[in-house]
């Protein structure tokens, strides 16, 4: 009984591992995460800050929909120890402070993953004063993150 | 009038401009849509194919939400003139046939696109073998498109 439950925790371990990969990996699917919403972003502010005579819902609600799926991707598992060193595409930009302040990420990742599936569901109405508003929360939670764990450029 | 509608094509351009971006940047986002999808896949064979004893019903669907949301989030506007040739995160493997087979690709686009949207919603049922098969229909369609537009590595 004890060897199998050992060796399921062994398997268990080993396809957790298979999953978050190694440091370089972790690193790299988290900035793929990251630049993927990024570029939903820029198109919602595109179609609902700058340009919002180019608005179109289905472009915009799509949009919504991708960040939230990053956000809903349980992008924790991509923080693992030793991930504060290291190059994905590029150089983390994690702060090691990261691993002391667990608890105020947790706060920031779950407002920002509150805040992600709210303009989803906002974005499906097409009311753009509705979007550009919840857009600006999810903003803002972005930024408290980066601001919490992110060296500045 | 002639000079409104000259501003607005301009204006529309020019925040198709900003979605699009330049060359390097189109290809840095697709690299990291397909691989956020590439992760959220591995997710999915892990848990149902390689490791099913760690099979997680949420970890799964929000997987297939994930390669879902990126399949609808219009991918094609990162395909710009020019984009075969180019470094983004790494340099692009995009065949410079793609722009001569954008009927093929419009087809297999297509067949990614309902795959994945269809693995979502199975994945939602938490049906092991339902998600396996479907799972297996979106494996083909990201192979056909390789096939049709990608360098081999």
């Amino acid at each position: 009984m004890k060897k199998k439950l050992t060796l399921a925790i062994l398997v268990a371990a080993s396809a957790n591992a298979a999953v978050a990969g190694p440091i370089e990996e972790q690193i790299r699917f988290r900035q793929s995460a990251y630049s993927f919403a990024a570029w939903n972003i820029s198109k919602i502010k595109s179609q609902v800050v700058d340009h919002p005579e180019t608005f179109n819902k289905d472009s915009v609600a799509a949009a919504a929909n991708a960040i939230a799926a990053v956000a809903n991707s349980g992008l924790g598992a991509l923080y693992g120890e030793g991930t504060d060193k290291g190059v994905g595409w590029k150089e983390t930009r994690l702060k090691p402070e990261f691993f002391q302040k667990k608890e105020e990420v947790t706060v920031a990742a779950n407002t920002f993953n509150v805040a992600a599936n709210e303009l989803a569901k906002v974005a499906a109405t097409g009311d753009v004063s509705a979007i550009k508003t919840q857009f600006g929360k999810v903003g803002e939670s972005c930024k408290s993150c980066h601001d919490l764990i992110r060296i500045k450029e």
